[in-house]
């Protein structure tokens, strides 16, 4: 039986936020989506309401075995005002992916990225028009059976809510120090790390508070198993162009398949450099930096899209980059990214998908 | 400023379920123990209300970064009609060890364990008497916070929920046959392994439902670096009994202290027999099994206290233990520790805590 949407409009819309100040997920707009899964229904009751709290019994599974995954993507104004989404069915993929992982049952991808175009068309007052602002999408979904014999719950509730977001680089792209994590482990080989589960976050704000207090913005990550190779860069995949050639860490398991990596590893090849998905030692980077010949580091995601790093800090060397500005690839690629999803530059890949 | 325990009760008393068909945490007390947490006030308002589900924003942080850590103990009613908690400041101490590793501020641990012991007074006829039940106390905590920004969350809620229990071993202790995991990782040194986190049971729900489809009741974790050493089995502790010496794996940080494995440990140490507390091998375990010197194997946990394990399969292997029968000193230990328990035994370490 195919899921039937229903709408319910709000009788009082929000007062809106100042859209010059809005920071990240701070505000919320005047609706959301919402359904309920069951095991006798399957995903059921799939509805737009306003924008309201959820209430839970205090057994609800999610509170103790942490049964959560969640997605990030952004829609975007373009100057003609149309609204874009950029490549939003990897992120409905990589939400099953995240579900197979912790033994939530898979949604219907296809009818929950009609429903997102459908919030958006309800909400789209609410995606800004300034540079560099968007509404920033949130998918997720949690276990809510009051139970508390440890398996997978019975019940569940995905929601989609929307926050409009400022610009990322408020005062411009400004490279950050990042801490090579020693102590810490994100995620492991037979892990979650490929996921985007809940609990992955929890563990690795320690590490991220950890390096705050040494002066860095952000952690990297080395893998699990050796505590060698790099993985991550915060919540963001990471690229080093060492001598002309771009790598990246390969995927492995533990590493996020993230949707700005791959567009930025498409868009890299079809401008004909020479890219390398490798496993990449911090060791051998470090060599690579001594030749002189590291030339530029950055790391990709939806939130930031790309951002420059200037300074590496591992085992006590300080390794700085590109006289810590921000590389001319670097910045080609957050152009050319920010430009296709602003509907402002080519888009030879089909990756924008207008919402109505 | 000393915290001040406020206690509304119910109104309306709910129907007791049938305690002889308990089961476990399906059914849940007429009161509950809640407080919250913010940023300018610490923890605070901390009161005994009636159980009642709670109201979250959507954006609330749980959902999405996961900050939630729980524990697990249980009361027991005495034949002479008292009712005692199982060494209840070990576990005060390590929902701080957990709260430690994800960056969620620590509790009063005495404050706490005196507003669980009025909590159990207040629904103290919800602790069964039937032998081998009990009441099952879950503390846990969780961020709240709205906010889709990645760091700790600015506010939480703590509440304690009380669920009446049946008889482990219903019929008798029977034991379990277990799949050793060589695929999916629990916990890795520098990860979360040391701390209950709701994150880690997400994680470990997979690997046990491929493990019961090929027929197992748990899995038994190897370490996440080298996947050669045993860790832990299911949400348990594990001992082996090789050659008339007891094993279990050392604490190296991805392991949970559990207050049962330390009871034990201080049990056979008292009883005078040779305990080692090391890196255990599964293959150094295959060995003494072919030697004929893999003589008991048994988890600990609060749910189960002892749980006697009969089969080991280990890639390909099937290790018989035992002859699939309860060894005598998983026998002597469970019977010592559950006499402790219900008062039936003497408590020569002062580990039980009566409720008045
Ligand atoms: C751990 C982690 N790695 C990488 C990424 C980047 O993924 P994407 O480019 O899809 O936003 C994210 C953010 O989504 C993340 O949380
Ligand atoms: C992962 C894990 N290991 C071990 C244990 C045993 O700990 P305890 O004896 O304190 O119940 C538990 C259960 O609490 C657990 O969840």
């Amino acid at each position: 039986m195919a899921l039937q949407l229903d709408v319910v409009l709000t009788k009082e819309k929000k007062e809106k936020p100042d859209f010059t100040q809005l920071g990240f997920g701070q505000h919320f707009t005047d609706h959301m989506f919402i359904m309920d899964y069951s095991a006798e229904k399957g995903w059921y009751d799939p509805r737009i309401v306003p924008y309201a709290p959820v209430t839970l019994d205090p057994a609800a599974m999610v509170f103790h075995y942490g049964q959560a995954v969640f997605e990030g993507l952004k829609a975007y104004r373009t100057k003609d005002n149309r609204i874009l989404l950029f490549r939003p069915e990897k992120n409905m993929q990589r939400l099953n992916t995240s579900n197979e992982r912790i033994s939530i049952p898979p949604v219907d991808e296809a009818f929950l990225l009609d429903a997102l175009q459908k919030l958006i068309e309800v909400d789209q007052e609410w995606v800004p028009s300034a540079p560099g602002t968007s509404l920033y999408i949130r998918p997720f979904v949690f276990s809510t059976e009051p139970y508390l014999g440890v398996r997978a719950s019975h019940s569940y509730k995905l929601l989609i809510i929307l926050s409009p977001v400022g610009a990322y680089y408020g005062d411009g792209m400004k490279p950050v120090k990042i801490h090579v994590e020693n102590k810490y482990v994100r995620a492991v080989r037979g892990g979650t790390g490929n996921a985007k589960t809940a609990g992955n976050y929890a563990a690795s704000l320690k590490a991220q508070n950890e390096a705050k207090d040494l002066g860095y913005e952000q952690v990297l990550w080395l893998d699990g198993v050796e505590g060698k190779y790099i993985e991550e860069v915060g919540a963001m995949n990471v690229f080093f162009k060492v001598n002309g050639e771009i790598w990246t860490p390969a995927l492995n398991g533990s590493i996020l398949d993230g949707v700005t990596r791959n567009s930025v590893l498409q868009l890299l090849r079809h401008w004909g450099l020479p890219v390398y998905e490798k496993r990449i030692s911090m060791e051998e980077l470090y060599e690579a930096y001594t030749r002189g010949e590291l030339e530029e580091v950055f790391g990709t995601g939806t939130a930031a899209v790309i951002s420059p790093v200037g300074e590496l800090s591992w085992n006590g060397n300080q390794l700085r980059i590109h006289e810590q500005q921000v590389g001319e690839l670097t910045m080609k690629l957050y152009e050319t990214l920010t430009g296709i999803q602003y509907g402002e530059v080519e888009d030879p890949f089909g990756w924008t998908v207008q919402v109505n």
